[in-house]
């Protein structure tokens, strides 16, 4: 029998909080979950810093991986099969895709991505189709075959409805990381009846649509998210956790390029430094290894990377003020020269930081990031884009809402106002 | 106001999957929390190497010592108060110590404490009278505060009752521990009714009792216990992990004291393996460090340690088969003698582990490790031992369960015994 | 001690799938529980006719009357106890109101009222206020108690803030059906955090407001609230079942008002037919009466009636179409006429509905049904309308949904289609 | 296509609390569900008087009969499919035994079965075979389908492994009440992991069996029945209603056997009392009717009869005391004596009840209910009895527990007291 049909001799289940029971009975699935790379996203939160807020938060992309494969499983499984818009020979390359979209992940990536100038899925690919375990397991099924998964994560792949089962505004990722961030987290929001949902996802030429009768259903995820991502993704602890971390590689990275003496030689991060970063560079970073060296920089001489070290470490993180960038486009420019003039680094204790998000969009031709929207299925087969059968959705469709905010270090401006005016003056302009 | 009695202007609250809020009102207790050796906790994990079986179990010591008290806080300011078995006075010293009583748990400390012969508790009680910030956070309520802390986690505190909140066969930690660690790996065990449990707990002389109106709730937290125990606890997936963590450990100190060359100088595990442990040294260890140094060893020349480091890191672990002292007591000694005959070193790559669990003890008086009961309350105020009220708990009391297992590296021997017919007879004599 | 203020000797529990358990320590409230007229509401159940679509709906209104108490009783004694803003002397009128405040309802209530034009809470007022063993207790408080718990209930009660708590847009009511109604039905709609809701819960002059940084866990109970509605409470099958039960009491009436011979007297309904409802006869009425009497009118020689109590009672449903009576304004007509000349009665086979639902409003002055809004308590202490903060709620704001069906027996037509041409006419022009 | 075989254009779900939803494809379940007799379950209580101590448990017999339809419908489709032990011929007797398993039960059975010395089961089998909708059903399929369901149901049916399925220590009816039981009462006990038992159920030749590696799920499944029994289902105030329930039935008839004149006919009953009940008698009567006539015999001039009514109608139950029968065996004459003496008749106010139950046990030839064990299959394919493998099952193997209760009117015995002193050492006695 070919590789790429293979299956276990017996089923092999993993017992997940979420799904209940995550099911492989692909040999090229279950030799992919045993790769090294694989494997590595174990060491990777799914939620970066949201642990310092939400304490339950500490779950692994691994889990998160084995999610996502799931539900485009039973999507493919029990509710494609047999229709004439889903092509079964491209069962593999969507699971594989499902379950490997998220493989190039580092640690804490959106700082580093934004530190570095990095971009997870180019080493998502990477990984597919460099020389590693993963390519090797992949390229048993066939020479093309890495390509093909990579190309999905790549979103340039033909058949574009396997893409969309893995990105859209409503695919596989979003309903698992919703209801494992909800679970973690321990929040309300993220719940919506996913089994309703993939009983009424139907494969069309281009994309998954969903029958009209399951309309309330999909109104109440675009809910959940809303709520995830202002109750959760965007808590402003957790970005001035992220401030922070940002703060500290922007730092240890300045230190670098002068020259400067660290006690013990950055050697994980010296080719980031460089931008000289091999596959096994990157592959080889993991948050157990950016713990360990802050911790080490924690003792350096340099006084704001250890402190910043010190506030990421032991959770002293920067307290946070609304701003208004409209109306308040002076205030920035103002507290620059305030902490100047206090002895205070701006670039690295002055802090603006924005959110920003879109619950859902409808299509807008030329407009960049072009959304795919979610189609109903009517019941004589027409498709209807939701915002104009949803009211709900209409409501919010295209609202853009951002929010703005600054980070400082508080506790340094309290524990010195009574010595030093200035410290009083910043706080009072800051919390406006 | 004296610092033991401050509140926060504000309840301060922890979004909690298990118990919903955590709630602090006590300076002292936001205090200490935001200490660093407390901070420390969420670098290591509650179940160790559970989590390669369990995907769900990355959950951290911290969570679970914030879970510890809140329900000490529970039950003393709902049910405790007022009653005059119960001295308000110990009211902080309970919350603290089961806040702290992990405090001192180092990363993977079962395979620690093994390999180093260390004690996690003699640390927890170190690091609360050692020059840390947590005892300077205790030290303000008064200068023997910290000592009185220390004494409830290490049993010998004068008022027995204090300690049978945070240590007995039905206190908050086992109560937090079994309900997080169901919730997290996901299993349906370990469920049982705390807050009928918390509704019926009552403070006497030497220790907490249960009105006996809720002894069902309380058979049936024994049987959730139990099902944990061999379900999850002793799941032999996650004991091949702790085999070969411990193995490493092993390793890595014997080739130390040879004197080998590591590529990289292991600087913070060197004073454990030269039995020269500061505080500090202690303190610094997490999972981070460790899973750092191990991706390191994979690189080193050794081939025993490079191979036991590759099967923790990329989850490549032991076989195990099962195995009975009592009628096999010959095989090891075989077994030992053919994987030197073949050239595999029997130290490293033929393990025995026994995990063993009494669900329940009345008390044995002389016996070692004498247990304290769990104590029901009749109607009239008498009390009475669990297991004569119990049909269940009796019928399980004082049953030792004990599960012995072989571990051997069943991807080397099989694929090499085609070539070498001693690997084929080791896996045929271990197989059974 | 005056029997206002008797406290039970020891707290009873009722366990309570939604609030897991609803504690009572007040005399008054046990007393009350135990009247005839309160547990009466177990005879009559919550959601009417939606079992006959979700079949877990089987719940009465006894159990929830105790959740809408439970709930007040937690905001009260965990939240308002001690802020200058709730006066403690009204904590048992809101108990008894939160407990009574659905005493009057009928069996399928909104059936009756429509058929009978009754008002459920005169009903419930007369109860309070009538020679009844709930006034008694009551009395027992002060002479004047009933009539102020009477006065909560129709909502004109001296004290807004009390009247607030039991209805207004966020109220324990609604708190406790939208739970409630989830939990039985089995959707995953339903769920907010009302933990959350309830911490954030404040006294003020005329009502309860939120603080603003509870705001999205209410964004997320009025979703919660606008699902429920359109996928449980206006469910068109649902619907169709009490249209039947309407033109039962229709055709029981009008039979009736003909001196129709029943088989057997209709004595529990005779004082309805007539209009001469005493107090008695309306509490003696509940669902097994008006289930025994539909099965014995099922064999009625009427074979209007008889048809429709063997459809309620047998579940053989009227069907539905959609119908927009702004396009469609003589389709009805058309229908009527139709009907008339098939020899079905329109009057009982020909039925039209609607739902309508308003999710959110905020106050505007001079409409019928002035709607107090929902206020945020900004950090200041100011009050700001919901709707102005949340872009979500101002998205739905003030926005009225409203849904119309035609219901008919689809069966009949189908089966008799190929002999009368005129059914399948009928059927083609209800179809649309 | 032979109706046997015929599936439902699309299929129909029913959304459920406990199996999130329950699928129908066969057109045959679908027309059996919609008869007359199968829609009566929903005027039948699954927990008869438990209710009145769980406010929550009024879920009816009816969402019972469809939870086991589905787990018995989940075994064959997804586990059983294609084994060679499994003949698929026996799918549908299977799906429609398993649906069709309760459909004789009366209003509170147990109670009416003791008084009236009925057999529900007996009913099953008649209204299976008589002239009855189902009927007409069921023997579209086949002319002796409807005997073959009845067999199931019966227990004399040639294929064991079918009847296993409905009918043994682990079957569907089980597994499904103890969830919905637990679920709808909101008891902590109840759960075990029900997809893990699905996933090791194994059709084996005279019966389900289980692969071994699934025995700690159902060491689980069978401690969650203990559990059940005890907390939920012999519940001393239940049993106290339904010893107020079997009185009220034996008053009612011995008033009609003594020519009593009821004030209205109780005409459902009279087939009862002269023992000449027909199946439609049977049929038509549900727990409305019941609660219909206790509320007018509320008003009857018979004394007992209307306190009795009264009791049970309003909840004004009776209170109980423990009583050893081994002990205290004089102690039931000598308050029948007094109780004579006091003037209150011990036929009605002096009841003993006892509650027994039997955990599991293993096969013991001989002996009467022999029951069928459960069976392990081990990894060779040998079976081996669960208590042999199990510490915890063979601990409470055959042990049974019974409890004894003596239940009488408190409230007239505490209200009388003061000025009758035989009612207070009837208290004094029965409280021991």
């Amino acid at each position: 029998m070919p590789y790429e049909h293979e299956k276990l001799t017996e089923e092999k289940v993993f017992k997940d909080p979420v799904h209940r029971y995550i099911h492989v009975r692909d040999r090229v699935i279950w030799d992919v979950i045993g790769t090294r790379e694989f494997q590595r996203l174990r060491r990777i939160r799914q939620l970066g810093t949201t642990y310092l807020v939400f304490h339950g938060a500490e779950h692994s992309r691994f889990q998160h991986s084995l999610g996502v494969y799931e539900i485009v499983r039973r999507i493919i499984d029990s509710g494609f099969g047999g229709r004439p818009e889903w092509n079964e020979d491209e069962r593999l390359v969507a699971l594989c895709a499902a379950l490997l979209h998220d493989l190039g992940h580092g640690p804490f990536s959106h700082a580093f991505e934004k530190v570095f100038d990095l971009d997870h899925e180019k080493f998502t690919q990477a990984i597919l189709l460099g020389d590693t375990e993963v390519n090797a397991v992949l390229s048993r099924v066939s020479p093309e075959f890495p390509q093909r998964v990579a190309d999905v994560v790549g979103k340039t792949y033909k058949d574009k409805l396997v893409i969309s089962l893995i990105s859209s505004q409503i695919d596989a990722d979003r309903m698992d990381y919703l209801q494992r961030d909800a679970y973690y987290t321990g929040v309300q929001y993220g719940h919506f009846d996913m089994e309703r949902i993939l009983r009424v996802m139907r494969p069309a030429e281009e994309q998954v649509v969903i029958k009209s009768s399951g309309m309330h259903a999909v109104e109440d995820y675009i809910m959940s998210r809303y709520q995830m991502y202002w109750q959760v993704y965007f808590h402003p602890v957790s970005r001035s956790a992220e401030v922070i971390l940002i703060k500290i590689l922007h730092r240890a990275k300045a230190l670098y390029k002068d020259g400067y003496r660290f006690q013990q030689e950055p050697v994980p991060f010296s080719s980031f430094f460089d931008k000289t970063i091999t596959l096994e560079d990157y592959i080889s970073l993991d948050e157990g290894v950016l713990f360990t060296y802050f911790q080490l920089w924690m003792k350096e001489k340099d006084p704001i990377l250890s402190d910043l070290c010190r506030r990421f470490i032991n959770r002293k993180l920067f307290q946070y003020a609304e701003f208004d960038p409209a109306k308040e486009y002076r205030k920035i420019g103002q507290l620059d020269a305030l902490f100047k003039e206090a002895g205070i680094d701006p670039e690295y204790y002055l802090v603006t930081d924005s959110s920003s998000d879109l619950p859902y969009d409808f299509y807008r031709p030329g407009e960049e990031n072009e959304r795919v929207p979610i189609y109903l299925q009517l019941p004589n087969g027409e498709l209807s884009e939701l915002s104009r059968s949803s009211d709900i959705v209409d409501a919010i469709s295209g609202k853009r809402r951002t929010d703005h905010k600054i980070y400082f270090p508080e506790d340094i401006l309290e524990a010195g106002q009574k010595d030093n005016p200035l410290y009083k003056e910043i706080l009072q302009l800051v919390r406006g």
